[in-house]
């Protein structure tokens, strides 16, 4: 694997442009980490006031710089950044850090300075992180171009986040607590490299073995997407995205200027590329460290070793929200361990040591549960009472988790002494959480990095009997009618195009042609009127179903149907209305297949229970196009549709198949078909295994202004 | 308002059965708490050896013990605590807290050395907090009964706990950051004083702003929702309760074998309590705090005041998560700001003052955002960057914030200085969080309360039209018949008898009597097969519908209906077998209004879609019966079924006073008639508006074993 960003984090020679030896400015702050935090290579400041600085021969133009640099550190005002970038590539730099701000965060002005950026690395081959960003970090280069004071230690897990204050705030508790990192990648207004180009990079890092993300607006969603399924594989993502509720957006538009992509769209993404998506800070930072210091469990049966009954019975209620359980232990553990542990030891799980027990039997205990067959990770929870201090505890159970193969987390709360014991405890590899709540979701969030690392890459075959021209034909002829969304006929044989069952319909102008079509179409049928604004042709009474004879077609024609709106074309019609007749499909479970376009992530496809009532149960899911079976598949089960069609209470299964049929087609409907912004199936009607499915009401609608 | 704990933290007089000299001893804690931490009565140490401890006289009984003498804390192992607490009763001491475990936690044994406490206790007329326990601490009393080393200081937090550990962490976490309580009550396994008398203790405790409870196991579920219902017109109630699934129901049984009641039964019981429910032992904090601190918002719009983007994003996504949303700051408030703010700071909301702005900078905007007419609440989020230390921020945001009678809560992340900042924040009665989710959950819960606190107390009143005496006729009838189901007639009388809507029906033996029953209810009718062990009767196919004359019911009672048990009449019936014969209600949507009792809590009535997909679609609430008109509706408008009744996409509105009526009335019987297990009307058949609702399948289960 080929880092894209080598060059950042192991540059023969840095530039610092606009060094500053005023230790209250950001400039200072740069050339002081550069300096003092082990960069290797030579380090020129450049200022135009020339002189030394921090025992260093101060340049002043980058031009004048002697020898090989192959990375510029630029911490100038916004206005003077765009000169500099240039005559960094006037030195033939191939690499930059852009601190300042004042770029596309602003608005409109903001956002033509960060295109003249990216012109001028365009221009002379250059790649940039920035601008509004922190700076980059790798403890094992070492190289450090921050102005943040401290320094993490080295760890594994990588770090990437768009906001500089979201990278302070983590270093800060990360250097309190011993918790150490690969690399931290500030990326700011990612005006040039980006969360995919951070997240190839530390997928070549043999340092890194977590991925931690914190983004709030991605340029391209699909790459994003791409190189988080080629990561994932091998080392674990969490996500955290700021902007996923209506407050959330607004608050990252004000302050990136990014786009945030709709939640589920988000969600859909996330599962495609097996990423971890989390909701808070400290859900990324708890998450990254059990994943950076613990192997996955093989299994979701948890030990809970503890000294306090009621907040292991919450870690316990937390667990079970996790998709984990406790252990049965058997009786050959609760011996060994009513042994070694305190008289009175509940040797059940949790296991309760009661009030203060030796700080070595924590250690044995601990070593016989993970030596227990039934076990496959286990909590403990020591809550400081009056006698033990905290990193008493912690030490033991560090060197008894030590070498372990199955997960250990600890939980130690309270106020006096924490610190100390989760630096003891994160020197063992052993994560630390102040709450059994946090613990719980540490252990929850490798318990789903374990399924979802197992699960088979989606990577959905074409599916066969297409025909794309015929679907394209129809929609040029709408598109020159200067129709937006297609007619229900014309919908219908886009359908059919995609290999989708439509029942045999037509279009009539006229109760005549209304009858002689239900003819040749086949008793019973439907109509529908087609007249020009009419969206939800139930709420305004224009459908009639069931017409068993020529007769009830012409009345229905002819007639009001309900209020609203008549299906009125004894007169020839009114202005371009029409009726759409159709042939009604055999009895099923109504389900909704659908598809839109995110504006990030592209074609998302959706299912659910269909029929007038998809607004109000609000069952349905989504995936991003195109569509594999088994994603298919698992779109079906994961829905309340997808339990009643395999059958409640003495009704037939619908057929499954078919419906998965369905989502793959539309799916690649979407794929192949920019044009198309929207399409609903609703319904699509599920008939019993082998009865296939029917696409009764086909709604497409056209890129541009939606009507 | 009198307090049932009064004694306990106002007593003339405490002894210490079991005081100990030497300080590792627990016995040793309590009296050196008590003797230093404030109490101004006379303390006296009891214990067979005599002499001096911490200069006071020791007793070598309690009988011995001269002056006035109150409570009595008992330090002593579990097998000599029956005994002590006799004495206690002898010398006329009617209050004790007793602190050792070994009771019933321990399963059958310790649950009779329990019985044997109470048994004192009764036959001495005193009450006791404990066993199991840590004690009770009033910090205005002052009075510390407990072992814990650090008291916390004086504040509007009652806490209550049955577990000693939480309260112990609780505390070690308060004095680090500078929480204060007004009282601590750990009650242990609760064998006498239980969290309804606590409730009604704090209630009327004049420091107590917020009481903060931890619970496992509630013996009287009833009497807590009724101090709690008593108690939050007038503070906030916060709850945690451990044991709501079925890992931590485990961990719970195990730790202090208190019966956790299903989580469904706790929620309904907060709903009527007006109580805060909360998950983890983060959140019981976090609320306490905003609820101690500040007032409740009178809307949802928050400002957030920040120099970070990314932690104000991801706030804003938490308050929306929240129910609470970001405020449109007037042009009037951004130009104030903007006259204060650094320059480049975004005077939207979130207001981004970025980097490292002037303390006095975060004074004086917070002090405009809280003139600002279109701002309720303000949430600051400060992320430390290279030049502010947080305690720095704290005190001018302290001191905005002084007086303030809106919200403001104040996140302030990472590792160094926190502390210090938080006991500034605190000091000023400004809530302090280490991430903006937290804070969002702070001003979310005070918002929460701000709702539930003006719902009215819903006092049902009894339904009118019920023959109690016949339904308990019919339920005898069975009963002696040897049946704990009622048959589907029995059913539908009782529920006729409680003035719910029934078509018309009887049960018949053979075939002609299916048939003349037929004639009698009118057609079309349904037909259902009654034979002993069938529950799901459309699961085994013994049913038929629509049957529209004498002829069609003959040739389905006759005939196999469908797999499974024939509803084969034609010999007179299999043992047992009879069909239910009741004339087809009109069509409408298919609810269910369900029942059953709780351990806990009681009667709990159902509500939800019903038909063969109740199961599938899980779109059910829960309420506590009885059951006032305003609850039922609460219930019909949150779930789905009650939006489908709205009417959706050109259907007529369905009758929901009738459904508000039928769930009224079952509630009102299982309120009336103990006997009764379970109620199911599956479906309850709901007509337009004014057509009422139709109970065409009314299962009643008596108590006892169920079938």
């Amino acid at each position: 694997m080929i880092d894209p960003l080598h060059i950042f984090f192991h540059p023969r020679g840095v530039a610092v442009i606009g060094a500053s030896s005023n230790p209250t400015k950001l400039s200072y702050g740069v050339l002081h980490n550069l300096a003092s935090h082990g960069y290797p290579g030579p380090i020129y400041p450049v200022n135009p006031k020339g002189g030394e600085m921090m025992g260093l021969k101060v340049y002043p133009a980058v031009a004048e710089v002697p020898g090989p640099v192959e990375l510029a550190v630029i911490v100038l005002s916004a206005d003077r950044a765009v000169r500099a970038l240039e005559e960094c590539g006037q030195r033939s730099i191939r690499a930059a850090v852009i601190i300042a701000s004042g770029f596309g965060e602003l608005g409109a002005g903001g956002r033509e300075r960060e295109a003249q950026l990216r012109e001028v690395a365009r221009q002379y081959g250059m790649r940039f992180i920035g601008p509004n960003c922190v700076g980059v970090i790798d403890t094992y280069a070492p190289i450090d171009t921050t102005f943040v004071r401290t320094m993490p230690k080295q760890g594994g897990i990588g770090f990437v986040s768009h906001s500089g204050a979201v990278c302070g705030g983590t270093m800060d508790w990360a250097s309190a607590v011993g918790v150490g990192f690969s690399r931290i990648i500030s990326l700011g207004n990612q005006a040039d490299v980006d969360v995919a180009d951070a997240l190839e990079s530390l997928a070549a890092d043999p340092h890194t073995r977590v991925v931690a993300a914190y983004i709030e607006g991605l340029p391209d969603g699909r790459r994003f997407v791409e190189e988080a399924a080629r990561l994932t594989p091998h080392k674990p993502l969490v996500v955290l995205k700021a902007g996923r509720t209506i407050s959330g957006m607004r608050a990252v538009a004000s302050h990136t200027g990014a786009l945030a992509g709709a939640d589920r769209a988000f969600q859909a993404a996330c599962r495609k590329a097996r990423a971890l998506p989390v909701e808070t800070l400290e859900e990324l930072v708890d998450a990254a460290i059990a994943l950076a210091y613990r192997e996955v469990p093989s299994g979701p049966r948890v030990a809970v070793l503890t000294n306090a009954g009621g907040p292991a019975a919450v870690g316990a209620d937390a667990l079970d929200r996790q998709g984990l359980r406790l252990a049965d232990l058997s009786e050959e553990t609760q011996a060994r361990l009513g042994e070694v542990c305190p008289p009175g030891t509940m040797t059940g799980n949790p296991v309760d040591m009661l009030g203060g027990p030796h700080p070595d039997q924590y250690a044995e205990a601990l070593g016989i549960l993970l030596d227990a067959p039934e076990v496959d990770a286990v909590m403990v929870v020591f809550v400081p009472q009056a006698i033990t201090p905290p990193a008493e505890v912690a030490e033991p159970v560090g060197q008894a988790a030590d070498g372990a193969c199955k997960p250990v987390l600890c939980c130690i709360s309270g106020g006096g002494g924490i610190r100390a014991a989760a630096r003891t405890l994160h020197a063992h590899s052993v994560p630390h959480y102040l709450t059994p709540a946090r613990a719980a979701l540490g252990l929850g969030v490798l318990w789903r990095y374990a399924w979802v690392r197992t699960r088979p890459v989606p990577e959905p075959e074409p599916v066969a009997r297409v025909d794309r021209e015929r679907a394209l034909a129809l929609m040029r002829a709408a598109q020159a009618a200067g129709e937006q969304v297609l007619d229900p006929q014309a919908g219908a044989e886009v359908a059919q195009a995609y290999g989708l069952q439509v029942p045999p319909s037509g279009l009539a102008a006229t109760v005549e042609e209304a009858a002689a079509l239900a003819e040749r179409v086949g008793y019973p049928v439907a109509l529908k009127l087609v007249a020009p604004g009419v969206v939800h042709k139930a709420d305004v009474g224009g459908v009639a179903l069931g017409l068993e004879d020529a007769g009830a077609v012409r009345t229905a024609s002819a007639q009001a149907v309900g209020p609203g709106p008549a299906l009125s074309l004894s007169k020839g019609g009114a202005e371009g209305e029409r009726v759409f007749v159709q042939r009604m499909a055999p009895k099923g479970l109504e389900v909704i297949v659908g598809a839109q376009r995110d504006a990030q992530f592209g074609p998302l496809v959706m299912f659910g229970l269909g029929g007038v009532t998809v607004e109000v149960l609000r069952d349905v899911t989504f995936r991003l196009a195109p569509l594999g079976e088994a994603e298919a598949r698992g779109m079906v089960a994961e829905t309340a549709a997808g339990r009643l069609l395999v059958g409640v209470r003495g009704q037939p299964p619908g057929d499954v198949d078919a419906v998965v049929e369905a989502l793959r087609r539309v799916a690649q409907l979407m794929a192949d078909l920019p044009e198309v912004a929207e399409v609903d199936l609703n319904p699509l009607i599920v008939g019993s295994v082998g009865e296939g499915a029917w696409a009764v009401d086909v709604r497409i609608v056209l890129s541009g202004k939606h009507q």
